[in-house]
């Protein structure tokens, strides 16, 4: 990954501008960045990650950022960072190149009237807006997204492409959401009428923090009386399922294919797994972990990690010891009457 | 949530209209329907699950939906309902507003020669329809969606934005369809070919019975040889994975993330729960639930709940345990032995 | 499923373009293809599944694709084959009819100046093409498709419907995707900043090989400094979830709802089951497959066959069940103090 532009950066530069110890020199260019395996000799690798530390020793990388005690073992200049991993996602922004839609509304893109687009706001191909929408100022909307009435896209949130908001959904600012992404579709509300389904109504929509990230393909139902809500900075990974009522606290973090069922609510500062599910109607509390495909079914309410599932092993095995899982209760049983003894 | 409408409805009215018993004064008037915690003097609020009954004695509401042994501790007005939740569902229809597009053929979608749009049909903005497909009178296609070729559209359904008819689906009448699905992909069929895959053709498609629902994201895949089914009334919620030649009975439900392999055949009145697995070729029997994230991995005969999965647990406690799950033969076996003693 | 041309293929015939061994009629004329239990008699139906074998004897197919000693017991014309469901596969070919839509770009495409659509290409209607990318010679690329910056879309690759190429998403030769398929969004990175998480920039793009189909739904992020890679041959099913930086072997196949975490590398000819779960930065070599709903949390080395999870039960033996795994390593030590006896 190499910038476009000119000659790039010198490495007492960024050491400065990024508030790192240099150790070696610091007129080196560096004009791109990459992975310690990968990067050349004009390009700036990072270590943070310990299963990779083998591969400083061997890197070309005309720098690496890591931390002080990786500094002493590496072989080309380094910046030393407090956290390497930070650090070097904000170099490597340098070297970013996104598209920069031009503001205003595209020709093929259809906005009813009584919809509203600031100054500043960008609508791209073939976008539709309806009416009684509004689109803030700075705010990017990528080509092929849906606004649905009544929603709100906050100054500078960046919708990338085929977006939907379906159904009062509100932004706030600085929200990004990837394509497929599917806001304010209606919850999943049935009550049984004897001979048949009958739907709820949903009559709530769907509030998003502001600098908050919501994947490709992920879906955030509105809610059927109140409203589905995601605090600030909540960051939501690729085909996470967020049903109607659900509440997730600030800087709560989801992996991808997690899913969160009706009226949960999730604290702050959580870390879900992916694949992870949470059925309805349960309390999470801050700062809890979920590792990856753990099913929640009851309330947590002490920080801390939790898991779910029975561990991989070879196809044979697995056969042998999954029968006797439908044992274990008989197994616990004839145990404790061992325990007891005398056998008759 | 507060209807637009001018001054709501009298609560005796509403009692009249739905067949509820009232309890309390009958000239006051409802504009709106919230939750126990959130709804104010004008509004109506519910009590159908249980784990909410203590929410019941500080609610602020006007009035309470509610059955009758919870209606006597009911501080407000009460309508007493056999079934609060379907009663509840039923009123606050009144109060929902959706968009009301008007029939006809939107300026900016693409109609192409030899489809069939029937008089009062409506084809919202920048919709692709295919020749030989035919939307019925009534049906309501949102901005966005593509009809491809070979698909209908029964009377009355609705698909709200962005859908997908890939090829051959027939959707029956009021069939309701969320933003993103897909309907009438290619089904998954492959055959090893020696060096590399096969594509097997895909030469199905897929019915969509009356009244069915099918959620955002959620794709259901056209059939190899027969058509992929859901009879009438089935509900999907978001981002269920249906494979070819599925067949899904009259009246079951299934929650976010649920998958069913191909050429399952799945019963009536079915509950499948959120993020569940059905694999490929198997049966299930009318009135089955299976709880979240099971996976069911043999036919089932038999009406009943079953599940799969393993407890969660606070994380270093789950690890000590799964070690063990590794082992569990080995320890079935040597409890066998203890038993069968004396020991040496 | 019966053919739109005349009058069909002899029977002899297609013996003879497969390469299959012809046990009766060769003057049969076959104008369709169907199922064991619902063929007619001008159609020709296949036994590969023992599941089916019992339909044999009753079927009305005019003529049966099966293995030898199958064809004992055939009461239908038999075209007998090393592999019956390789060999039905590419008869069912003849009897395909897809949509084939003229090269050009559609009226309503939106191709911006910059890129390039080579000759022979067919650009869909509603299309939206960003400069800087390129759709070679006879690609095909359906309704509604998003082409984003910096992509190219290899000949003969066929994008059937709403497919998003975010950016830099390069597709080679005869690459096939399904509606709402989302390649080259951003990878999920997020560094902790201490009072907010802090976005790392996704500088790297998606690398697809030839002959790779990737089903409907499926989100595939492009990599934080390389690529995320699928080799040649890659087949990927609805709703998959490949994270940045992940690599993928040749012929590996992927069934619905599986996820891939971030720089995980997948083999060769693996075979990974639906709704399986592959953690970060692990490895799993050629030839492995994971059954369904199994999550791989260590680098496997040696090819075979892996499982995780409990099994289905009725649901009050598996409360009963569950209960004791939570108790499992209490259990094996107790177990292990009983065998060392005497018991006080």
């Amino acid at each position: 990954m190499t910038a476009a532009g000119a000659d790039g950066y010198r490495l007492d530069e960024l050491a400065r501008r990024f508030g790192l110890t240099l150790r070696g020199e610091g007129a080196r260019r560096i004009d791109g960045v990459g992975t310690l395996a990968g990067a050349g000799p004009s390009q700036l690798a990072f270590l943070a990650n310990p299963r990779y530390a083998a591969q400083l020793a061997g890197t070309r990388a005309g720098a690496v950022v890591l931390d002080a005690a990786s500094a002493e073992n590496c072989p080309a200049a380094a910046l030393v960072a407090a956290d390497a991993y930070l650090a070097f996602a904000r170099i490597a922004a340098l070297f970013e190149r996104l598209p920069a839609p031009a503001p205003g509304v595209s020709a093929s893109a259809v906005v009813e009237p009584g919809a509203v687009i600031e100054a500043g706001a960008s609508i791209g191909a073939q976008c539709f807006v309806a009416a009684g929408s509004r689109v803030c100022a700075g705010a990017v909307i990528g080509p092929q997204c849906v606004i649905g009435p009544d929603c709100t896209v906050g100054p500078q949130s960046y919708l990338v492409a085929r977006v939907t908001l379906a159904l009062r959904v509100h932004l706030g600012a600085r929200v990004r959401i990837h394509p497929g992404a599917v806001l304010g579709s209606d919850g999943f509300g049935l009550a049984w009428a004897g001979m048949q389904w009958e739907k709820v109504p949903q009559l709530g929509g769907v509030r998003i923090g502001d600098d908050c990230e919501i994947g490709a393909n992920t879906t955030i139902d509105r809610g059927a009386l109140e409203d589905t809500v995601l605090e600030e900075d909540v960051r939501l990974d690729n085909q996470i399922q967020i049903a109607h009522n659900v509440h997730i606290g600030a800087h709560t973090a989801m992996a991808g294919c997690a899913a969160v069922a009706g009226s949960a609510h999730i604290g702050r500062h959580c870390l879900i797994g992916g694949g992870a599910g949470v059925l309805g109607h349960l309390q999470v509390c801050d700062r809890v972990t979920i590792t990856a495909m753990s099913l929640v079914t009851h309330s947590i309410r002490e920080p801390g990690e939790y898991s779910s599932g029975a561990p991989l092993q070879e196809n044979r095995l697995w056969r042998r010891n999954t029968v006797r899982i439908r044992q274990l209760d008989d197994i616990a049983r004839r145990l404790a009457a061992l325990e007891k003894g005398p056998r008759p």
